[in-house]
């Protein structure tokens, strides 16, 4: 334990200095999505690559088509395997302003019920999570003269607007970003007191499905018996996508959605829903029968019906026949599940479906297949071993019915080890007024960092 | 023909006045759905009311909640039948007005293909119309000293907006509008060359449905497969609402929806479509099996879908389980479909049909019964033998899938054979940029209206 516990005191002794930083980095306004001249988001992100700076990494802020990324390396100061920790330095906009009862972009931390809680915009999503390991690196190379690997820092600035530069900024630098594991921190824990790692994620492409027919709007009463409704076709349409039994009844959906194995799903049994389901309310639901919730969430495909628009959308009445009618779809898929050709077999079951005459247009997009990552990496057992170090209780390993499409970026672009974890919890309102995250988790997620890279080291002695 | 000629030779000779005061009251912008302070409506008013007194009748504006009714009688200046006459003075708003190619509210006669056209808002719908059947009444008792019978008229200002003062007036004026047959004049004919009356009109209702799942907005990814999602619970019970064969499944739906006779269904067999469904392409539809497209159009009852709502609406794509999920619908009844009895079966068919923990809400509105004016009825006979012998060729009796509720007050409120009849045309732009009407229907229909009171009269000799 000699190298690690002058660290982690370290750490402990420096915390209100890592809190008052994290403020500073909050206060600026990184929303990606929102500022049209990203002065905000550069900011940030040159505030970011000077705090590498300073530990001496050799940082960078790169342009792409869209935000920059913050690309910093431990060139020549590190030993051992290569690293590369993910984070995201761009937030979600502020709005509604009035929900607040802080200024969003004012960093600050107040007691709440005896706790010293971080408030602000992006305190946990994610700029604490990026901050943790940034701090837990620059702790452990202050006491030992050297960073416990060699390290590589990505820091994204287009996270919450879809990654659009990411996947080609990847590609651009693959030698500069070629390492052994990535450590994806955006991801959440069980509980508050139990932590975990995401290895099972879905796949998404959307869709989108525009019934129009041969007429443009009609009086409802006039030809509703005889004409085409695009309404009427497209919930038919909809209604078809269902079995009676909740399964998807397109021929073919199903191929390549490997079941999790005898062991895993025992597993899983043995996990409470309590954290995942808190505060939903699942009835009315049509779940697939023979899965237990669990399964469904993190290993089970769906076809969702996320928008639906047609004919009269006015405050009164109107008796109109639409001349068309649209739905939206998220897809998540699983194993291995090919989006493309899901794509195609849904086009297919749902052209056979609209009666000559009438017309169907597609709009797609979106497309990442689903990743599970290796739980038998080693990278992911010593980060477990390390989570369960500091915070006393096993690292649940868990799936997410969610799309983290970096994962996919880092995993195919890099063919590295993903390990996806982080110490978000649902009560921190991310993406919404008076997000929050608790000093506590910052000063525990620093030193799980710390014992993480012990882990590690103990992999490459 | 001694009593008639003088008149007809009367209408031809004071045509070009008629029309000029047409344009002047087309002129007048009796918009009354739009103009908040009614200045228009109550113009128009006044102006009829001044025409009407102008030629001896007992011509009143009355106001209502909304917009002011015309009332007028020939008290003492008539004899035989008492005859009411409807027609509407109040129009659609003009927008959009950049398509109109002469002013909306500046009444003009353009030669158009060498034919002369009236044009302006309210040139078909409903001016020309309610002004052919005063200017008749008014050379009749030109050339005669008399009206051709006991006269009241009465003329709406909210026929465009949903008629919502027209019940409450008449049960108030009950006693001056008694009478023993109402021309309804807002309707149209069979073809440019061929009149018509309409003898059967659906019933209307209106029906909102909400379905709302026990949670708000979720994360599709996160709780797609174990939430429920309001647009698939109604999606489902669209696509339940009609059978494979296009017939409506709910449970006593059709009752008292009477077929038609096989007289009537073999007179119908002989009209050609060509007419009402002109322009309209019936491709995708699913008319239900074993009725001809104008029984369907005229005698069949519907439930259509006239509007749906559901989670994302953006521009973007959004992995939203919605929390709610909204359709409306417009049923057409026929026969004696009782709309309260319908809308209650609807209900509970809907309720079966949504899962425990999902709420539904309904918002009902309008509720009229199929009319189906006697055929036999001698004023019906009368006005169709009056039609003919202007038009020469023969009145047809049709229907429509269209609901016109000053129908179901009169002939319920008042109990009197009611006459539905008209010269609109599809091609004249009713509701739409450069209304139209051909100066020589302007002229056929006064004389039309010439003759029909003559065909009335004789019924009283």
């Amino acid at each position: 334990m000699s190298e690690i516990n002058p660290v982690l005191d370290h750490v402990d002794a420096g915390l209100e200095t890592a809190l008052s930083e994290l403020l500073d980095l909050i206060s600026i306004p990184s929303v990606s999505g929102q500022i049209a001249d990203g002065t905000g988001v550069r900011a940030a992100a040159d505030w970011l690559a000077q705090a590498l700076g300073a530990m001496d990494m050799d940082a960078r802020v790169v342009p792409t088509e869209g935000h920059p990324v913050v690309l910093a390396r431990s060139s020549g100061h590190g030993t051992g395997p290569r690293l590369l920790f993910y984070g995201h330095y761009d937030v979600q906009p502020a709005e509604p302003l009035e929900d607040w009862h802080t200024p969003p972009f004012e960093g600050q931390v107040r007691d709440v019920d005896g706790r010293r809680v971080i408030l602000g915009r992006g305190a946990s999503d994610s700029k604490s999570q990026l901050w943790s390991f940034i701090v837990a690196l620059r702790a452990w190379r202050a006491v030992h003269g050297a960073f416990p690997a060699e390290i590589i820092v990505m820091l994204e600035g287009e996270e919450e607007t879809g990654s659009a530069s990411l996947a080609g900024f990847i590609d651009r630098h693959r030698d500069e970003l070629a390492c052994d594991a990535a450590f994806i921190c955006d991801s959440d824990m069980w509980s508050p007191t139990q932590p975990a790692i995401t290895t099972r994620l879905k796949g998404l492409l959307h869709e989108r499905v525009v019934i129009t027919a041969p007429n443009g709007d009609l009086h409802s009463g006039h030809f509703g018996t005889v004409a085409a409704n695009p309404i009427r076709i497209l919930s038919g349409i909809l209604a078809a996508i269902h079995d009676a039994d909740g399964r998807i009844a397109i021929d073919g959906f199903y191929d390549g959605a490997d079941e999790v194995s005898p062991a895993l799903r025992a597993k899983w049994k043995g996990l409470s829903t309590a954290e995942p389901l808190a505060g939903i309310d699942l009835a009315g639901g049509t779940p697939e029968p023979g899965y237990s919730a669990l399964e469904l969430m993190w290993a089970r495909p769906a076809i969702d019906f996320c928008g639906i628009t047609g004919g009269n959308q006015g405050p009164g009445e109107r008796s109109v026949l639409p001349g068309s009618a649209t739905a939206r779809f998220s897809f998540r898929l699983v194993g291995r599940q090919d989006p493309e050709r899901v794509r195609g077999l849904f086009r297919d079951f749902v052209r056979a479906r609209v009666p000559a005459g009438c017309r169907v247009e597609f709009v797609g997009s979106g497309s990442s297949s689903a990743i599970t990552t290796r739980e038998d990496s080693p990278y992911v057992a010593a980060t477990a071993r390390g989570l369960e170090a500091e915070w006393g209780e096993p690292t649940v390993m868990k799936g997410t019915g969610g799309t983290v499409p970096v994962v996919n970026m880092i995993s195919d672009g890099l063919g590295a080890d993903c390990v996806v974890v982080g110490f978000i919890l649902p009560g921190d309102a991310i993406h919404a007024p008076n997000e929050n995250y608790d000093t506590d988790r910052l000063h525990k997620g620093i030193r799980s960092w710390v014992r993480v890279f012990h882990e590690v080291r103990k992999l490459n002695p």
